[in-house]
């Protein structure tokens, strides 16, 4: 099996973009990523997508984005984990050039969202959770994670306030982040004070959905060197676990296991620890789900990840940055481009591009892409070399 | 890259099947894969599945089925590339499995088409095509299949009849199928005399839908022996290839290059000519297409795919034997789950396991599964060895 590395990055701002369809928003970032690598043809191409069938009314978005790329009769298919959909489009990729059956992927992580051709977003997003024994019952997602953040609360004696950190640093990161959504800093009194959606969570609990895409150039890491006095960077561990799919059924609901097991299973691919990683990219669609994923990933006990907010460990200059070019909070949350967005934030920082937001010395970052509720989970480890 | 085989097959019946649900249809032949392979557990899970965001309101159908067959914490993921997403599903655990980063994969391709959650099966069906430049000018996908029939006929002088022996063929091998969805013989008359649907393509011309599951069990060759006297089944080839998405984008509308890319590719990585190809499970979504993949994949020169039909070569005692056990024709076509029926066929063919309609001698066989127009199309070679 071969070791690969990540060769070029792109991305598009991501918006209300009412002006670009589906195939100009992937098409953009695929050249950005494309010219950043150096490379002008590919061997495979692997999209993550999640609503296009329902959204775009448009399917088999590999041949669609091959051929607008101008990537003809190449090899090209679309990979979906509801939300995890852009991660797990990654790791299709990296096992094909792991298996030397090709040279170069390029993974494309897309979503619009806001253009509809049937369905409203919040049925399309449902989609996610059990059509059977969750969605049928009336519960949207975010109501989902609204019961997860009550009962943690409760169990671990948290108020909302305690909470505020995670919007709080998401939004002051995306500010240097000319990619992101939104640029606004918020104060606790804010995050407070904020409209409620689905008790306990308001709007600054939320991340907001939009249109952008975000794609990587995979290649195999033998035949890269450093690149234009840029570092080498290397996929140290890749994984994917699952969880039920409904929150009804897992032995304890407020425990991501496919976290943990994801989480675990890269660290020993990586050789690594927690305390090895000096960026962490998490999937913060909700603020509750930053708290789970620090616990469940081994950077907090169970029912502490929100302390690690309040002791200000999660800023860029903490023991534990998170969220760094703003987070799905802020930098905004394209649900299938996501976990791509992770992935080129991670590599940004190890590049040293970060600016403001720059983590000093980060060689070893860690993304970690959510489906569902906890139901599909990924987590990919880069390191500079 | 280590070889890969194929150690378990699994099918249900295709019908409407208006008493089961999604899972209860996948899991019925996932049981059956990992009973027929001997297993009990597998490390990864790849789901071919095309409708199920439009039809059933489901998404993450990887983590949905991991849930509901037991296999908790493991690995899934869904794969779509419309029609096609049966064979993407299969090459993608391929991949994994060649890595050397999982030891077993069970692939699962299942749709289920007689349920509805918002939308008609047609205006689903259309999401294989170009949204923008195709499907919202008006035409569906079977109007999109008749345009191509209708200039393949004025092109190369061929009449309707003449296309009557691939429904004839398909719905006489469908006969010894118990999973068929259709039962019964055709005639020459009967095929000329069947319902227009779109000029000239009729009701004989097109496989019916139908909800239905098929899986196979994928496993490093080197791990298998002949197991309980059968001989071991192992993957030759395996490619994918692309086209432009909407027809008119075409260099030549009547020529499936995707078809021709794939099959020269599988067979430049098996070693093997179309000679070599003793069963070859062909894609007949639409007569024509039977026609089209004979040409692409190299059986028939341009616009003499159907002289095979009339010389009477693709029976299963002929020269080259397609839809052996009833093909999309007469098999049925569950769209997500085609791919994968092929498989398990084509598995059955070089196991001698296929009654009336088996090849005699068959070592070598071929499947071919075609997304959208033309625009994705996989082809695999398996070998009993």
């Amino acid at each position: 099996m071969r070791k690969t590395a990540i060769l070029g990055i792109g991305q598009t701002k991501i918006d209300e973009q009412w002006d670009k369809s589906l195939r100009e928003i992937g098409g953009e970032a695929a050249f950005a990523a494309m010219q950043d690598a150096g490379m002008d043809r590919v061997d495979a191409l692997y999209v993550g997508n999640m609503l296009s069938p329902m959204i775009d009314a448009q399917n088999q978005l590999g041949a669609y984005f091959s051929d607008w790329i101008g990537l003809w009769r190449q090899e090209s298919v679309k990979v979906e984990a509801a939300c995890a959909s852009g991660a797990a489009a990654l790791r299709a990729a990296l096992m094909a050039v792991a298996a030397g059956n090709i040279d170069s992927a390029l993974v494309i992580g897309v979503e619009k969202m806001t253009d509809k051709a049937g369905h409203d977003v919040t049925s399309a997003l449902a989609t996610a959770a059990d059509a059977d024994y969750e969605v049928e019952q009336g519960i949207s997602f975010v109501g989902i994670n609204a019961l997860i953040m009550r009962r943690y609360m409760h169990e671990f004696g948290w108020k909302h306030a305690d909470f505020a950190p995670f919007s709080i640093n998401a939004h002051a990161n995306a500010m240097d982040n000319p990619c992101a959504r939104l640029h606004q800093r918020i104060t606790v009194d804010q995050f407070e004070r904020s409209s409620m959606i689905a008790t306990p969570i308001n709007l600054l609990d939320a991340s907001p959905i939009g249109d952008g895409a975000a794609e990587v150039m995979i290649v195999p890491a033998e035949k890269v060197a450093s690149v234009r006095g840029r570092p080498r960077i290397t996929v140290e561990g890749s994984s994917s676990a699952t969880d039920s799919i409904a929150v009804h059924s897992r032995k304890d609901p407020l425990f991501l296991s496919a976290a943990c097991d994801s989480a675990k299973r890269a660290y020993a691919m990586a050789g690594l620890a927690p305390e090895d990683i000096d960026v962490f990219e998490l999937h913060d669609a909700f603020s509750i789900m930053a708290a789970l994923s620090l616990e469940a990933s081994g950077f907090a006990e169970r029912g502490q990840g929100v302390r690690l907010g309040l002791e200000g460990a999660i800023s860029p200059n903490g023991r534990v940055p998170v969220c760094t070019r703003g987070g799905l909070k802020a930098r905004g949350h394209p649900v299938g481009a996501t976990g791509i967005y992770q992935i080129v934030e991670v590599v940004q920082q190890l590049r040293g591009e970060c600016g403001k937001t720059q983590v000093a010395g980060a060689t070893t970052g860690m993304a970690q892409n959510i489906g569902g509720s906890g139901a599909t989970i990924l987590t990919h480890i880069l390191k500079a070399n």
